[in-house]
């Protein structure tokens, strides 16, 4: 974080990266929480959304999304005019979109909606999955089951499996296979775009590349 | 921690620093449990204390917090007297001041309670944000998701927002903008006053300026 | 992780070693999840999944268990052919050896049935002891307080106790002894298990002794 | 862990004092899960002895707590036989004490009773804070709020306090000072009696001290 905020920055590879980074954190955490808000009391809607915000911190290069730190952050001189105002307006736009595609969602039928949540919760997992490929130590694996348990309470059915195999394994115990595909297709396609995000827009590898071109 | 405790402590700008840093300690602990302690049953309150107090003691320094912390640790001559009755007064003040203030804004209506709350609560997360800018590891990711749980556990009625973009995606969507602006004003007021308490009091620039003058 | 996959990879003792970690991985993960969807809510499966599989990446050498992560790391050729396909097979197995047990298991008395998820849980906990021996940092105190958390929230019945003297105590106190061998005669042989499982097939020792030979 | 086991060991500080932490572990555990085992559902004590174990873990350096798991390290040669067994009674003992301990509590009146579950609460919650004194580290506040939710959860009636001013806040704001001297009384003497047997025995300056005697 750097107080200077001069337009040449807008040519940046990492600014667009980090700008895209606030969008993405926004729109996973206000999807976690409106999903996880169809649960009775205050506690699984927290935990969900404090475990997706502790975790997309390690994926995505400790974003704020969240405009009051952002204006915190301003007002301290930590962040210059031009890259919280890009940020600002992408954390708005990745909450708006989120609540956006919830709603939509909702208007879906049971297997669509159960689809939708799959691909999302797979995608914040999958994400933290990538991120932390590289490092095998205990702080690693406590993220991922932060991950899992987000993702878990998201969705306003019976949460997020997240996982083709845990669903496999009783569909062929107890001979229910109804919609048995989503819990294939879901996973599958969050994971792979996660992927995808991850080697070309988020992961090391991929800043270095857009830092040379 | 020293055990030596001598009258020229009182001019030294580190020895207020930690005294100021248990009464903060102390008020916002006290007013994360009051807060939480609407929700039926033990857990909530639980939660939301434990991960406050754990996330407080990385973004201020390791304060006990604790009358019966600050008591053993004189018994046992890792404080000086002088100290240990200044961390007393301290953390009583704060408790003290947590609790009058609770019992106050109870009395307010609605969006003043949820004014108040969302101010109290963002102001805990931006403490820790603050304090924690400069690691990117994935514990400093856990502690900004335990400060996240725990301000969403705190406010009698529907738990902290902290964050406006979460609190406008849904707004646009529904149509519903009663009370709106609570949801900006409160989190950004709270964000900018933790980043001026860290910036000019707890921060590390902070205290060498304090010692040098 | 190597995006090459050739032939003689099935003649290393730790290509064989991964994959069947996979599959105890997947087996453990969704025999939790399973045992701890008795609870009502979705709170309490979604934690000791998180939770075990945190623990488990720890103990295992970060297996994925979850077709979905694997497919996504095959797509972004992270992963040879070859060996996500084993991984994938094994996942599978994983998951349905675990529906299978679970199932026959509810069809014994309550004895039966409690000895066996007394097994299933320490077996997951022992496996995270043995792993973090060597480690007294505080991670791994959290890990092993993971792994207690998520065999505790599993059994459909009142949790697993994992722990004989726990089971001791109150019975002496009270009076009350039946069944009371299930409580040392279940953990001891999830525990002998896992150890004799880290020794000869997952430990550091067990791997270099299977590369060397 | 040493996996020979000589009659000399038996004139070792080292040796008593593991045998000796093996109890308090077991006894804390156990009295952990019994105290929270009040509340309904299987969350509560679960959460409650996983955290506590956890940070026990740490505080203790690493004892197993758990005869199934000093069996399995037995069997695998990594711990000796003389070890092994005093290992064994001490960890019966522990828990045998802290299950009668919980009985004669629940005979006490009200005052009492919340008087013992304090200096029970704020003990482990003391040696926790002792042991992580010379550390300020982020998983070290991980390990105090664990501690903290843990005690939280402990005792029939409404939890612990385990802090005086939490206490004294709402006290003084309400004006109810019924046993409000159990919220001093309590956690000072836990706290004290802490610090005391970390000084002495526990910690690494006690131990050099009873090497070379």
């Amino acid at each position: 974080m750097t107080s200077t905020s001069r337009p040449q920055e807008l040519h940046s590879g990492r600014f667009w990266r980090e700008v895209l980074a606030e969008a993405v954190a926004t729109l996973i955490f206000t999807g976690v929480v409106l999903g996880a808000s169809a649960a009775p009391g205050p506690l699984v809607p927290a935990l969900a959304g404090g475990l997706a915000a502790g975790t997309l911190s390690c994926a995505l290069g400790a974003p704020q999304a969240n405009p009051a730190l952002t204006l915190a952050l301003l007002c301290t001189h930590k962040l210059g005019a031009l890259r919280g105002a890009a940020v600002l307006l992408a954390q708005c736009a990745g909450a708006v979109l989120a609540a956006t595609a919830a709603r939509l969602v909702s208007a879906a039928g049971t297997a669509g909606q159960a689809l939708c949540w799959e691909i999302f919760a797979t995608f914040q997992l999958a994400l933290t999955t990538f991120a932390s490929t590289n490092h095998e130590s205990v702080p690693t694996g406590l993220a991922l089951g932060c991950a899992i348990i987000a993702g878990a309470l998201t969705g306003p059915f019976s949460g997020g499996s997240m996982n083709p195999a845990r669903s496999l394994g009783p569909a062929i115990v107890t001979g229910i296979w109804d919609n048995h595909w989503v819990y294939w297709v879901g996973p599958v396609l969050g994971a792979v775009l996660a992927g995808l995000c991850y080697e070309f827009i988020f992961g090391p590898g991929a800043s270095r590349e857009k830092l040379c071109a």
